[in-house]
Parts: structure tokens; C-alpha cells; sequence
């Protein structure tokens, strides 16, 4: 959900989003902090939205930020460079044909990433091998399934469905957060820790309510609605019925619930 | 889901699942204590599975604790003397006809109640009038709909639907986890914060995958296979893929997820 996720955050001033993106940023990073002198490669950093805040919260580790986007590539270094930061070189590079020597890092970070690749054991392969012996792994990911509410609308499970869909026949996988565990196993990690990070949304918050359900998450749903209607996944009406009411969940009586997934390994010899 | 969670826990000697409900036990009431000589009130107290985590952890505080069953008394008092609790008392009354005058507790705590009630608003205004002014109420819920898991399998989830409709035909509300926020809204309380609680289990996480996922969770499943054929929801084929799957869950690769939501309110006055 990178993309979505991205904007639905950054490309607004508005202070009260502001604010809850503040704590989005702690539920997902506040226990990533990189020792001074490390050397961090974080793989597919988009627009820099994660970068700023990881290369903000270790000041004294060196980042290697690489995107497939020159584009996005760019953006990133006007925010890091408006942010201040000093610590981070953005590259141009695919993730499956890094331009850098085996064991090179001592750590590896990429969040919002997996879930876009069909091959994710590979990548979690190959960013191995970038690792020193001894060097993490930080993956952050979410889970469209993990996402329910208050009141309950199988319209709007639908409409969440059709964007699963669509990011399956893109070669994604929108359900990978709690794929993670055996993904970081599989790819020959250890000592794997996932720990799921809930976003839960009532009225008591509306800053999360604005910030995550209405311009976040059925933002993102709501994006898919031509694809999907266009492949037949589902119809006009039914959709527009199930992103009413995932609006109708940011009401005074309403919840909603997302988790995400963050999973921290290590290299050991061998 | 009170009966077979106690049974899943409380039944066996264990040491395994000692440990694991003492995680679990941490992770639903480690936040919540009782200043000495407050008087709580807890209602619908079961077999005491709750009442001597709670007693035991504010042994200065006195607890009255109830519940609409004879039997599940006479061994939550069984319970609490082999604990060496002497701050409890044990009564025999239903939540809707309490036998206490109004505003006598300084606290009331729910734990796994309201699921089972076809008027959880009532129920919580009954609650309310029972406290002082100043007085706060706990309550805690699971949400059926919360359950995910890896691999995911759509007979799984028919399973756990036919526990949830199971559950609503008895007029009870299997997904009342994420509804706390209105019902205590909706019932006068202030200040109100929900928190969920994930059970997240991995096979990094044995004592889960045994006493969580197989001994509470899948065979509480497992126990509307009867009802649940009869009333001509599932096939009982399609139920026992469905379990198989969800055991399938606990194998090395698997992963399961379930939430339980905490709400704190106070009675303010007026």
C-alpha cells in the first residue's frame, strides 16, 4: 500500500494530519534505531516518506536509500534534503540487481515493499546476502484482511476484496503481513521476531479517523473502482455501496480496525 | 467465548500452558489494579478464571464477584480458596437483577459477559447505576471477526462463521470486541478508552500455537460441529475442512491472529 499510504500522509499541511501521522510513525518505527557508524540499506523507499523518519532517528548511521522510481527517487531527496538530513545517498536500483558487493550492510530495512513483488522469498534472498554476518533485517508490511469494523458491511468487505484482487493480479499480495513469519524463515533468517502494530479507529481519535480510515485506507479502496469494475470483479453499484460504508465506520459510533506487521531478523554464520 | 476459554486454560496441569495463559493473562488485565480498600464488583464471574488474576492482583482491594450459575461458583470459590484469596465474595445473582443497592461498587469489571447478552446496552446502564460517581468500568471482549491466519482458507473462515451465527441465534454477538467504544458510549459512560489486544502466534511461539490456537480457539470451533450441522448451516464436510485448515495453521509455517479489545469508562457525574 505504499503508494497510497504515502499520500495519504505527506503531500497534505493540514496539522491535525500531521499529528496522527506522528503516530502512525511511532507504532511503526519507534523501536528501529541503527547504531552510530552502521551502514543501513533500505530497499525501495518510494518518495522517502519512511527514509526521513528512520535517517532522522539515527543521526550517526549511514543509509543507502535505492528505489526502482527515478522519479520517486527525486522527491525523496527534496524531502530528505528539506528535512535536513545529511546521512542518506538515494540510487537508482531494482531490487532483484542490486549494484552492491555481498555483505556489504550491517543492517537492511524495507517497509511497504514485499507486498508488491511475486517473488518476495527471492528478495528477502538477495537482501541477505547484502547483510554482514551478524546484520538485521527490519520488513514492515500490512494486511488488507486484518482490516474489519464497526458497523459491519459485506459490501464493504467486498470492495476490500476487489483491491486484494487487483493487487494479486498485479503479482502482489495484499495479505502478506502475516505472511511474514514464514517468509523470513523460509528466506533463511533467524532469531525472527514479527510483532503486529494495530491501527484501531474510534471517535475518541479523530485524527486517526480522518488521517487513516476516510483518507487512508477507503481512499485506497476507492482507487481501485474503475480496474475492478472494468475486470468484472464486481458492480458499480455494490462497490459504491461498500466504500459508503466504510465512510459510515468514521461516524460517532463507529471503529475501525488495521494491523501491520513488522518482522526483525538476523544473519547468523553459516 | 468465557466457557471454553476457561476450560482451555484452567482445565490442565500443563506447565506449557501455565506459561501461556500467564502470557495471556499479562496481556488482557497486567493494566488493570485496584487501589486498597475500593470495593469492584465483577459480574459474571464464571468458574473465576478472571476473579483470581484480579483479586490476586489488588489484594487490597475487596471484590464481590457474581455470577448467574451455581455450579460455576461453588467452583470459582474452590478456585479462589486454593489461591489463598480472602478479598473475595461470592454471590449468586444475574446481571439483570442485581441485588445491590445503586452507586455501592467503586468499580465493576466484565470480562467475556457481554458476548452472551441479547441487551449489552441494559446490561452496561445496570453496571453504570451500580457505580459511585468517580467510579470506572472494565470491560473486556473477544471479536470472532478478528481471527486471520496463514495459509487462509475459506473454509476456515465458514467455520468460524457458523460459531459467530451460532452465537447470534443464541442472541449473543460473537464480533462484540469492536463494538465496545458505542456500547459504552451509548451507555453513559466518560472518558472511554478501547484498546485491542492481539494474540499474535507464530511457531516461534510454541506455548500459543498449543494453548491458543489448537486448545482454545480451533476447539472452540470445533464445538458448534454438532449445532452448527443441524441447523443446516455447513455441510459437515466443509465444517471439517475448515478445522483441518485452522489446525493446519499450527504447523511451522502458520500463523494465526485473533484481538481481544479492553475498555476503561468512568460515571461522571450528573
Amino acid at each position: 500500500m505504499s503508494q497510497t499510504y504515502v499520500h495519504g500522509y505527506h503531500a497534505r499541511e493540514n496539522e491535525r494530519l500531521q499529528d496522527q501521522a506522528g503516530t502512525l510513525v511511532d507504532l511503526l518505527h519507534s523501536d528501529t534505531a541503527y547504531p552510530a557508524g552502521s551502514t543501513v540499506l533500505e530497499v525501495g523507499c518510494g518518495v522517502g516518506a519512511q527514509t526521513v523518519t528512520l535517517a532522522g532517528r539515527s543521526p550517526d548511521a549511514r543509509f543507502t536509500s535505492v528505489d526502482i522510481s527515478a522519479h520517486s527517487l527525486a522527491e525523496a531527496k527534496r524531502r530528505a534534503d528539506r528535512a535536513g538530513l545529511t546521512n542518506v545517498e538515494f540510487q537508482l536500483a531494482n531490487i532483484f540487481e542490486l549494484p552492491f558487493t555481498a555483505e556489504s550492510f550491517d543492517h537492511v530495512f524495507v517497509c511497504f515493499v514485499l507486498e508488491h513483488l511475486s517473488r518476495p522469498l527471492e528478495a528477502l534472498a538477495i537482501l541477505k546476502n547484502q547483510l554482514k554476518v551478524g546484520g538485521t533485517i527490519t520488513v514492515i508490511e500490512g494486511d488488507h484482511g486484518s482490516a474489519y469494523f464497526h458497523p459491519d458491511s459485506a459490501a464493504a468487505r467486498a470492495a476490500i476484496d476487489c483491491l486484494v484482487e487487483m493487487q494479486r493480479r498485479a503479482g502482489g499480495n495484499a495479505l502478506i503481513g502475516r505472511e511474514l513469519y514464514p517468509l523470513m524463515i523460509g528466506s533463511g533468517f533467524d532469531a525472527v521476531r514479527v510483532s503486529p502494530r494495530v491501527v484501531y479507529v474510534d471517535s475518541s481519535r479523530p485524527d486517526l479517523v480522518d488521517g487513516f480510515t476516510r483518507k487512508t485506507f477507503t481512499a485506497m479502496v476507492e482507487g481501485v473502482r474503475e480496474s475492478a469494475v472494468v475486470a468484472g470483479l464486481i458492480e458499480p453499484q455494490n462497490f459504491d455501496e461498500g466504500i459508503h460504508d466504510l465512510y459510515r465506520t468514521t461516524e460517532m459510533d463507529g471503529v475501525f480496525c488495521y494491523t501491520f506487521f513488522k518482522a526483525v531478523g538476523e544473519k547468523k554464520p553459516g
